[in-house]
């Protein structure tokens, strides 16, 4: 099975573990709106390739950790689009939960999804249990109150914010917990893992603004333009079109260059390469160097 | 240490885990808000009962599972007050979270909440792998969105409601959990124990009803005759006060009768009545028989 194929079997898993037969149907409706059809599957597949890149000796684990990566990641979408934050309206080319199916639905679905997303690492992984309390820890850290995406949320609520610790904790925590549970799930050291994703998550960043100003807004299902629309710091912003196409590279080579010896690490890297040229529309995709 | 101190204590050490000092600093202020200082601690406190009667051969993994249980409880109690559900101005006697530090901090200090309890969970009991997956699994059923308390406030949004699997739900299941992560936390069989949290819960939703057209504000910390306010099905609406206090004894003594046999029955069982008593005002406890 190829690494979409395994994210969207073990996503399917998982809400069927969360969703019973006799549960609000509502809720269940606005929870699988929440996560399928999905977005490009970011996180998950970086947690797989650095999994399959250490060996992948326990492949239902490195599933449940990308499948957790993922929920957890819808649910903050879910609740980031809500009207105190961003009122979006829409998310992936469709309506936004709460515009389908109401705020208090669109709350619970998120939070459904935070408690899922460690139910399905526990069934999952409890028969490996040595390596549950490690994954569990990966996870809540990269999506925590203390510098996690949660926290890089509630920078937004704060009088005086650091973008650095902004972007790091909102976008970059969750590509840090991606690639160390990846290694985590293969039963290898997760700490050396963090620095390739945390700064492939800065790359994301970068190359997100640079998809608000130079893509369409069908090649990227919601609006274009948010950054300036909102005033919000962007890298385009800072450092002009071209500026931020040779950050992304930076990034991007310096994500490399971070991968920790192991056996697939060329292909690895490589699929680094790949994945950042796909972020970007063809013409500026060819101006990367890796 | 009583069990209120092994709670404090336990759910102190739960947040400094949780907040960095370098995190977003309102944000660490509401999610202390959210759980300090508290109100009846009544599901850990239900848990370590369970714990104790069982043996409690672990006491930091007992610790561990009532602070999680708390937790998750006052993440519900944050969202379910936001200006969505309830729109509540007060709670435990002072401000609501989203009225003290805004409707965004509120959903972040939830879904942070949420988060914290299983990687508190995980953090505590990973020196005990064989039981860290069982407990996750009670923890999440008790609070997901397939029938626990998520599910339970998500019946408030269907157009049709069954009232027992509403109530069942939105405030039983916790309970139901707590007595199930006691027993678990011991090393002892959970599933005989889901009937006495679940009954007990129950129980409890009754005495909420008696207490919001029986107790005083002062008394309650919140507002009473809110049922009656919202038409919100109540057992004092359907059964009369007498008729609630009546069916408060019922199921209380059916709570005694399920305690399965352990070594600490007796003195669990006199505690269920004591805890049953302390819930009514003085005049109307003195009517149960337990």
């Amino acid at each position: 099975m190829d690494a979409l194929a395994r994210i969207e079997h073990a996503l399917e898993t998982a809400l069927a573990q969360g969703i019973g037969q006799d549960g609000p149907p509502r809720l269940a409706a606005a929870v699988r709106h929440a996560v399928f059809p999905g977005g490009g599957r970011v996180r998950p597949r970086l947690c797989l390739a650095v999994a399959v890149a250490c060996g992948d000796d326990a492949p239902e684990v490195s599933d449940a950790a990308a499948a957790a990566l993922e929920l957890l990641h819808c649910a903050s979408l879910v609740h980031d689009d809500l009207p105190c934050f961003d009122d979006a309206a829409l998310r992936r080319g469709q309506p936004t939960v709460h515009r389908a199916f109401g705020e208090r639905l669109a709350v619970l679905a998120g939070d459904g999804l935070i408690v899922l997303a460690f139910a399905h690492l526990a069934a999952q992984v409890a028969h490996r249990p040595e390596r549950l309390a490690a994954l569990t820890a990966i996870v809540a850290r990269a999506v925590g109150l203390r510098a996690g995406i949660i926290a890089g949320q509630a920078w937004e609520c704060e009088p005086a914010v650091d973008l650095t610790q902004y972007h790091r904790e909102k976008t970059a925590a969750l590509f840090a917990g991606a690639t160390a549970a990846g290694a985590a799930a293969a039963g290898v050291a997760a700490d050396p893992w963090y620095a390739v994703g945390e700064t492939l998550g800065l790359a994301y960043q970068v190359a997100d603004d640079i998809r608000d100003v130079a893509a369409t807004p069908e090649a990227l299902g919601k609006p274009i333009g948010q950054d300036a629309a909102h005033a919000r710091p962007s890298a385009t912003a800072a450092l002009g079109l071209d500026g931020a196409v040779a950050r992304l590279d930076e990034l991007a080579q310096a994500a490399i260059a971070a991968v920790p010896a192991c056996p697939g690490a060329a292909v690895l890297r490589a699929l680094i390469g790949q994945e950042m040229r796909r972020l970007l529309p063809a013409a500026l995709a060819a101006r990367l160097t890796v």
